[in-house]
């Protein structure tokens, strides 16, 4: 170990005796505790303890109630779900393992806005960590905790524990530290606004200040982040890109939008990527980023000069970026902030700020209905993350979906979404490879024959057609034909197409 | 006419030759326009130049794309729509006529969240209204517009419309003069926060300032609002205002909401009223209301005490109590403020005060989604009004609905339910006549057990428990045996009855 970065990373002398192996630090968490752990879409995760105390639970049985930032790395997830560990994980997670023992009703799932966890822990509403196991950059003189890669609800969680394992990382960037602006908003009666108009505005700490007496064992390590497992651009996704990009082309042109766009939030994940990486050529300039995750696309933008500045609550990028971002890491410095979720995600600023929303959806109805969550209603795949805060209060809302998928054999729009994550109140437009819905003023009988004109693919347009002339002699303001609605996936419940 | 009246009502002399009939005033209105009108809740709008507009379009066949607040009084929503002169209405609509109308296809309708109209309409993303009819009680020597009632959108409208008719009310009290507090909300490049603390906390001023000249025509008129149709309370709702005082009783018990709980919102209608009639007893104290319509019990609540502010967008009473309100206005005016619904219904605020969200559901599912709006999911009753604005940003949110219905032969708790306004995300509390579901922090299959245990009909239970049942043998976070999910209603189709 490199005790002199140690000594650098943390700075109050009392805590090296504290300094511990994953294995002895796992011991701490008890059965039946609630545990915060840090991390958010691979970044910023604890990368030991939570394996050293998977290995542990599967044989001594024990079992924790377990909240996180957003989904953690690697396979740790999917660890302490094969070995039982898990009585209910919130708010989110990602991971194949995990997923299945959760469709199979082993273990719960809140699946919940990102920035309603930190409130709720806040006013009681749901239960408060007892320990938690936070990655860590440095831990300061004064007692201030630095965090990594990623915010999320570390602060919040730091708060509120009573016992605290730190993983400092010293493969981490020094530079990491200056980051990060933790700030708490303030509610009645003691009410403030939150004092940010821009995303580049400060007005917090460069980290979360703790009583040092409650941090129980620190564990030195020195491993990256899990990369970004985004694959490159397939057509389709070059195609929904190439759309989005149409779309705020002729925003410009009607005055709607300036070559700046608003700030930007995009989801996470291949498609959301190739969708920024559309905006490196053109007129675009001055792009800002508000949004959870910075991802390849974000470092690309701010590269190539077309971006100024982005702000989020995680880094998760490709080995490639990561040796690039990581490698001279004052180049971006002063063009990155990390924010907790509770303000990264906040409908204060998501509002105040003129907010350009663009998410992913599993599927999409002829009514403007997104499912972001459930695949066929019932089976989870990952949860709705942060894409309600954005999309709920954005000036525009965007969705993004392959028109089919599965040899084009099954429709991503469908005649009635089987699970609702944004509704038809809160969803401005539509794109897939396809095309584009401009839905804003729609109603719901002129939403369904733009969706299906411009975004269905061509292999289901007749049958969605026939479902609406259908529907429509049924009457009503959505209408339906309510025991057929669901008929597509029964079909390709037996058949594996959705195609008759 | 009371001249000595009139000339204290419109202050600038030069207006007084605008003065005409209503028949006069609705010829400004040509075919195609964008109309705006004032009105929310029956409270505030314009109440001869609309039926005038009507009687005349059935002849000439004029129509026009209309915007309000929300819900206007009396017929005129029907009238218009019976004339077939509106080609399109939004954000929300609660007539008979016109809903037949919408749900027959003859007219299009935008059901929109209240507080997205006034933002949409200054970006561009909705068109600007080029005529606005607007129930004022007076026009200061300065040229701003003192709304009555119910101030909505009436700013927006007044703000870019060509040409403003006027009905001015000389029958509201002169005291509604100072009740209401206009400002605009200041989003990037310009932003700042909204400069309000506190429900009862004022920043701007008490009306909308416009150019005279754009004042066309001017009606004067001597008509109260149409009374609010909210019947008094049955014994289903009499058991719903007990769950949900008992729900808050138990959240001052544990500590999460002190005896003055948070500010309150209520959704319009006699389940509200009801609601907030059960607060009149019992340890509640200095109770504050941040809401879109004061209602009857706001007013109970604040002549007993209870309660002691109210802000709102509109007040919609009952004759009594109108007799009481406008009879001693001045026992009330420094206790009650009506905002935009820009501000009244705004996330910002909801957020940082801390609010209460109570509002009604049409059905809610045994996983804690709801529906607002669309009878058996297809056919249109009222519209998600502002419950939308408020449910996703509150502290707490709750919906109320009968468990049964119809002879107690159509269950409202339901496997799935066929539309969503408010969904699994959202949704803090469900409460029926039949109990209280507390679904905070609890994943789907839980929310299960606890709904059907607490809130269903006991005629439904056995049904539902056999649906869950079933359904988890498929798997899944969200379990449905999607086949079967709409059943229920092919069965009320065929019988009139959900029961089997």
């Amino acid at each position: 170990m490199d005790q002199a970065k140690i000594k650098k990373r943390i700075r109050i002398p009392a805590l090296h005796s504290k300094i511990m192996t994953a294995e002895a630090a796992q011991a701490f968490i008890k059965n039946g505790m609630v545990v915060g752990m840090s991390g958010f879409t691979r970044a910023g995760d604890p990368k030991f303890v939570p394996f050293a105390f998977a290995d542990a639970a599967a044989k001594d049985g024990r079992k924790i109630y377990l909240m996180t930032g957003a989904s953690m790395g690697a396979d740790v997830d999917g660890a302490m779900a094969r070995a039982g560990a898990i009585t209910k994980r919130m708010p989110f997670m990602s991971d194949r393992d995990m997923r299945a023992s959760i469709n199979a009703g082993k273990m719960l799932y809140f699946d919940q806005n990102l920035s309603d966890q930190g409130y709720q822990i806040r006013q009681g509403q749901l239960p408060k960590p007892d320990l938690v196991v936070i990655e860590a950059t440095a831990v300061t003189e004064d007692g201030v905790i630095i965090p990594t890669t990623s915010f999320g609800n570390t602060g919040v969680f730091l708060e509120y524990a009573q016992q605290i394992i730190l993983e400092v990382n010293i493969g981490m960037p020094d530079g990491l530290e200056g980051v990060h602006d933790y700030y708490v908003p303030k509610r009645m009666p003691n009410a403030e606004p939150i004092p940010l108009m821009h995303p580049r505005d400060r007005t917090g700490t460069t980290g979360v200040k703790v009583d040092p007496s409650k941090i129980v064992g620190i564990v030195i390590t020195n491993k990256l982040d899990s990369p970004s497992e985004n694959v490159l651009a397939d057509p389709s996704q070059d195609a929904m890109a190439a759309n989005l990009k149409q779309f705020f082309l002729n925003e410009i042109k009607v005055g709607r939008l300036t070559n700046s766009l608003g700030p930007l939030q995009a989801g996470v994940g291949s498609v959301a990527n190739a969708a920024l990486w559309g905006l490196m050529d053109g007129p675009f300039e001055n792009l800002l980023m508000f949004s959870e995750v910075l991802q390849d696309s974000t470092f690309d933008l701010l590269d190539c000069g077309k971006m100024i500045y982005a702000a989020g609550t995680a880094i998760t990028i490709s080995p490639k970026m990561t040796e690039k971002v990581f490698g001279n890491f004052d180049r971006y410095k002063d063009k990155i902030m990390l924010r907790p979720t509770e303000v990264s995600n906040n409908a204060e600023l998501v509002k105040r700020i003129n907010l350009i929303a663009v998410n992913t959806a599993m599927d999409v109805d002829i009514y403007g209905n997104v499912n972001s969550t459930h695949i066929g209603g019932t089976h989870i795949m990952n949860g709705i993350g942060g894409s309600g805060d954005f999309a709920n209060n954005a000036h525009t809302t965007i969705f993004l979906t392959r028109a089919a998928q599965v040899g084009e054999k099954v429709s991503r729009v469908l005649p009635m979404v089987p699970h609702v994550d944004h509704h038809e109140h809160n969803v401005d437009v539509i794109i897939t490879d396809q095309g584009i819905a401009d839905i804003r003023g729609l109603a719901p009988r002129e939403r369904a024959q733009l969706i299906i004109k411009n975004c269905a693919h061509p292999n289901f347009k007749p049958e969605l057609y026939k479902y609406v002339e259908e529907a429509n002699k049924r009457g009503g303001q959505t209408p339906h034909v309510i025991e057929k609605a669901f008929e597509w996936f029964a079909r390709q419940r037996e058949t594996g197409s959705m195609l008759p």
